[in-house]
C-alpha cells in the first residue's frame, strides 16, 4: 500500500467513564493492569494500527472518571459514532467511552485543558454503607458542612499549593488557581466536593479533603487550614483522603481546540 | 450450667443493607452463597449458638437492599449496639448491619410487617455506564417520563396482580394494595421508580418495570397496560426487568410491635 492509499489521519478526541476500583491508575506500568493500557489495546484490536493516547492527566489507583478526555493520532477511514461503538463492545463493564469525535489536528488531551473539575464523594454517618463502599470515603464522626465550608471559600482564587502537594512531586510551579470549591450535603449523609481549577498538583485534591475533613471534624479550627495552605509545608496538612472517594467529572478546553467532523 | 445461668432470651430486629451482586440472593441454598447463610454463620460466631433468622421476604439473586428487615431469638447479655458493633466487624464489605434493637418477643420480620418499599434504578441514556453498571438497569432507548407516569397512576389501590407474577409461583391471593407508586427523573438520564405496598408478589416490580418501560419507549399504549392489568395473564406482560437495578428499601411494621431496651 502506497501513501496515496492510506486514510486520513484524524486526531480523536474521547470522554472516558472508568471505575478505577479494579486498575493501578490511568498510566501504563508494567505488571499491573491500568485504564491505559486496555483502553490502547482495545483500540489497536479495532483500527489494527498501534495507538498511544495521550490523556488529560494520569489518575491514581483506585480513582474514577466519569469525564476523562484522551486524544490519538490515527489513520483511519472511521467516523467517531463508528469508533465509539467499536470501542465499547471490547472495553470490560468498568471502562467506557462517552463521547468521540474528530479534534482538531492540534488539539491535544493535557496541554490544550484549561482546567479540570473533580468531586470527591464522602459519606458522613456512623455506620460504613454496602452499596457506597467502593464510590465514597466513609467518615463516621460528625462533620459541620458550615466548617468545612469556611475552609473551601478560602481556596478561591490563586493560591501556592505546596502544602498540598504529594511529597516528592516535581512541577515548575506549585501554583493553580480555583475557580470553584464547593460542597453539597445531600440525604442519607452523603456529601459531594466540587474543585474546580486550572490545574492540580498531585494529590492536591485528596490532600485538601483530608484537611478539610479533620476541620469539620473539629479537630483543626478554620484559620488553622489557612495557616497550612500559606505554609506551603507538606507535613502540617492533614491526611491524603482515599483514592476511592475521588472522580475526575470533567476537563475544560477553550471551544475553537475542537471540531466536529 | 443451669437454666438459671442463661442470659434473658432476646428478639433482636436488625436492619440490612446489602450489596446483592455477589450473592445468589437472600434464601439459603446449598452449593451457593446466600446473604442469609453469611449473616448467620458471623451471628454464630459472634454469639456462640446456633441463630436461625427470619427476613422480611426473599430478595432474588442480584438484587440490593439499604432496608431489609431480619430477626432472630438469642441468650445472650450482649445489648443492641453491643451487636451492631461486634456483627459489622465481622461481615464482609458488601453487607452492613444498619441498625440493631430488641423487639417485642412477638415480632416477626415477615408476619409482623404491614408493608414494604422498593426502588428501583434505569440509566436512560445511549451509552452504558461503567460506575452504575451493577446499580441501574441501563436502557439506552429514550423514555418518556409521562407515558410511565400514566402507568404507574393506574397502579395505586388494590388491584389482582397475577399478570406481573413470576411463572410457577403458589401464593393464596395475588391481590396487592399499592399505597405509592412514583417516578423521580434525576440528572444524568437517572430514573427512579418508587413502590410502595401491603406486600408483593415474586417478581412482581421487575416484571412492572419491564412493562412500564415498554411503555415508556413506545412499544406499548398506557391503556395496554391497564389491560395487561386486568387481564391477570402473565404471557401478556413485558419482561422482567434485570434484578440489579432493584433495591428493597424499607420494611413497615407498626410502631408498638418493637420496642427500645
Amino acid at each position: 500500500m502506497n501513501q496515496y492509499d492510506l486514510p486520513e489521519r484524524k486526531n480523536f478526541k474521547l470522554i472516558l467513564e472508568y471505575d478505577g476500583s479494579h486498575y493501578h491508575g490511568w498510566q501504563r506500568q508494567l505488571g499491573v493492569l491500568t485504564i491505559q493500557e486496555v483502553l490502547e489495546s482495545r483500540l489497536e484490536v479495532m483500527l489494527q494500527s498501534p495507538v498511544g493516547v495521550r490523556a488529560s492527566g494520569r489518575t491514581d489507583a483506585g480513582v474514577h472518571a466519569c469525564g476523562q478526555v484522551v486524544n490519538f493520532h490515527v489513520h483511519t477511514r472511521l467516523r467517531p459514532e463508528e469508533i465509539l461503538r467499536g470501542i465499547n463492545s471490547l472495553l470490560p463493564p468498568d471502562i467506557v467511552v462517552l463521547h468521540a469525535e474528530v479534534a482538531a489536528e492540534s488539539f491535544h488531551a493535557r496541554f490544550s485543558a484549561t482546567g479540570k473539575t473533580y468531586e470527591y464523594h464522602i459519606l458522613n454517618r456512623p455506620i460504613r454503607s454496602a452499596l457506597q463502599r467502593r464510590y465514597a470515603w466513609h467518615v463516621p464522626q460528625p462533620l459541620e458542612p458550615q466548617r468545612m465550608r469556611e475552609c473551601l471559600g478560602s481556596l478561591l482564587g490563586r493560591h501556592d499549593f505546596a502544602a498540598f502537594m504529594a511529597s516528592g512531586s516535581k512541577v515548575k510551579s506549585t501554583e493553580r488557581t480555583i475557580r470553584r470549591a464547593d460542597l453539597d450535603c445531600l440525604e442519607n449523609g452523603e456529601m459531594r466536593l466540587v474543585f474546580e481549577a486550572n490545574g492540580f498538583l498531585r494529590h492536591m485534591v485528596r490532600n485538601l479533603v483530608g484537611t478539610i475533613v479533620e476541620v469539620g471534624r473539629g479537630v483543626r479550627a478554620p484559620e488553622e487550614f489557612l495557616d497550612i495552605l500559606s505554609s506551603r509545608d507538606r507535613k502540617r496538612a492533614g491526611m491524603t483522603a482515599p483514592a476511592h472517594g475521588l472522580f475526575l467529572t470533567a476537563v475544560h478546553y477553550t471551544e475553537d481546540l475542537t471540531c466536529n467532523s
